[in-house]
């Protein structure tokens, strides 16, 4: 079987990368997608319909288009890995994990020790919890092996 | 038609006063349910279930009893308003709204204007954006009106 | 058992009061819901929240609270009667039905012959075709008899 | 992953074409399908089981068998494209939007700004308003990207 | 609790009014409902919207508008009792048993044992067989015992 | 798109053949399945499990054994032909047409027009109703036109 | 609101009512259901539909006629508590478990210490352990407060 | 059509294998998956994320990582074989059933008649009762025959 994995959240370090280098290595049979991770297109993604002189607006439409990639690649996950970094609001990756409990769709969380009270109900309905993309990998390693 | 309205977020202001008190004056068929809102019994939830050492079972542990409330609630809610406010991760919140955008529960967000940008996943799912509890008990009154 | 029926669409004439005063004619155990009626008061839904510039926007904003309303209540009725008049796009009406389709909740249609072409789609997934409003009273009367 | 895109409403311009070259200009992972889009034989669609002398019943069986089609594609699709154009009922379209709007289906409408009024429940519901194909085609380039 | 109990099928016996009596004389916690079971009337369901020349349009105007009632209260039903008796084709009591099953209704069969091998797909589904309406009660009284 | 149609019912005619012939000649995109079609072979479809004394043990055993089969292919398919003879109770193809109503699976039924009546129901909920297998290649072949 | 309880599993020991006390005296908005605990008259619940030689058909019988009851209680319960005692098998305390982890309904385990290993799957997707009826009460107590 | 089969249970003996090699032998459309069903490696699922001191905890999380694989292979199998052997408590084989039946995934049970007592309802909601792992591969032929 091959496992399709969704990496959602922080865009500001190579987490996915080393997750994905990671799998790579070892043959993993995994197929990984995530949403558009450069922030400036990310962010005029709705752009091309038209410009908005309220920022609200344009945000929202952003927000929704965005949303089409993201929607349909996380229902097709058979698991996510949702990473908090140091920075930045990041509540897009808390609603991806409270999109994901609802759906019952298998999240693992990526963060370090010093926010787990705040994400405490995040990791509560997580699968696990891991602290690095290493542990991700092993994770991966474990659960798809045959 | 009782409403059911589930208020989600921030608990250091009264906004969920201000919006109970807004309805209760207009005579709205609105029951008002939440999370339980002070923070020290909340974060101690589990702890009747014996003393943990490790800081992260402990908040897991309280986040999961937590969820047998808030989940039920949620999942019972006709409308669900969830409020941001300019401190903390809140974490939860965003939660809390991707878990009603999964199950397609309507909800509303109320923050001010200077978090547009970090919550525009959040708002773009929502079916409105308001700015003060004078605001939710308004669009109370008008989808609940007979 | 006490029925709810939802009625949807045309504003402009007063099929809902008819239906409306047959059933309680008759003591049927029917509550009727709807969504705001008043052609004004429904585009201005939103306006509470903020004025904008952007017609496109304005009716947006309108639509989705409306939508907060309309989902609800159609979501929790027994059956749906769905009224095309002769004037108008009446293409929320078409959505309503639409809608109830996908979730399986049984709705009526209720118009003239002389559009039945355009509404081949809509009345294929109809239970009933209805052209009077006295008709829609003895179906009403015929499903919740006892 | 390949993506699947249901083309929904008028069928008497070249939108579905110009949509589908484009794509194919750019080698989106894409496969694009629609209903019956000949007039008189989606109309005739039902003759094959009997001739009707009620246009009522001729109508109605060839809308089931269309629908027998159109069903199982929009809910094999990732995203729907719903055109309005500037003449006929076009309730069917409605009907579509309505269908995906319960399943959680993201759709996208294509029209001018002079019908924005009429459509905005529709548009209310959709994840983008797209004024031509191009910019279609330029979202879809978007949310397919690797 | 308050139990609903659809029953379902054979409609030229009183079987109906036994189990009706049964529950009745013990107390027990039970609605009971069913679909229209005056054979003429429910063929005639549909004639309040139009007369058919057609037989089989006729027929299946009558059973849809039948439909709405039905499916409303099986779907809200807790269990549903299926009678088959020894005369007519009886398909609509097979219908209602296979709607059941696909939608985790328990239901139990009520028929005597010369028809158990016609019935094998049926029973294989049910929850239990009974041979007698008094049976029937007995397991009523069983499953709702407090 | 590849289609998955199941056969469902009578076994004493070659009309599963004429359909599946019809089909292949035309190289419709089709993939039919259907229940184990031997009557002697299905009745002994438990017999592997050890034997029973008891008839109605016996037939509820074969009956679950091959509901294993028959449930995971109906519930694959993207339509369902139901046909009725002119013999036997055939109460296992009714129950599959109320499955499949129950689970918005599209069905068409097939039988000759002098058992409309006892079939109201059935073809109430169906998609079409077609006399002859040549009819329902028609019905193939558009609905799963390119 | 008023909270239903299912309370599965041991029925050698009195922990149903000292859970049921508890509430009771703290005046929580709970309502208890359950299985009828009583061992033989469980065991015996299909023999009024007919005696059975074969003790496989006796048990199956009437662990169907049982199951009318758990599985309507079940899926009505906001939550359920799953007790483990220190004798017998306990399966079908294991197996209501894994239905309720299906369907999203959170339960709690009780149960000493010294099987936590057993049960590790079981208490993974719990809400909560605890390990004497007290705890329970307390948890109630706390997600059901005003 | 390829058929998909989940290995559920004891992990003491090779019944795995013996169906596994049957169903090679006969060149059935089948793809076996289970757990890891090393027992000490599916102990330590989780040690990667860290060390625990607390059994409870160490149990806990080793198994919500194997309910990663678990979870995802159960809901894509059609159909799923649960072994009881005659050591251990085996709740978790219990666990996988229920979830089953939660989800009308199909499931066979392989067990002894000794321990059919303690299994009536595991074995009530199961399509079959195996004795040996040869009926089972007969059972899988029969299904998946073309």
């Amino acid at each position: 079987m091959q496992w399709s994995v969704y990496l959602s959240g922080e865009i500001h370090t190579d987490w996915r990368e080393q997750i994905i280098e990671g799998a790579k290595s070892l043959n993993l049979p995994v197929e990984f997608t995530s949403a558009v991770t450069d922030h400036d297109t990310s962010d005029a993604a709705g752009d091309v319909l038209g410009a908005e002189t309220d920022n609200y607006w344009r945000d929202s439409k952003s927000a929704r288009v965005n949303q089409i990639r993201t929607k349909t690649l996380i229902e097709a996950a058979d698991l996510v890995v949702v990473r908090f970094g140091d920075k930045y609001k990041q509540w897009n990756a808390a609603f991806d994990a409270g999109y994901c409990a609802a759906l019952n769709i298998p999240y693992i969380t990526l963060h370090e020790p010093d926010i787990i009270h705040p994400l405490k109900e995040v990791d509560g309905s997580a699968m696990a919890w891991a602290q690095t993309p290493a542990q991700v990998v092993e994770i991966l390693k474990y659960v798809t092996g045959s």
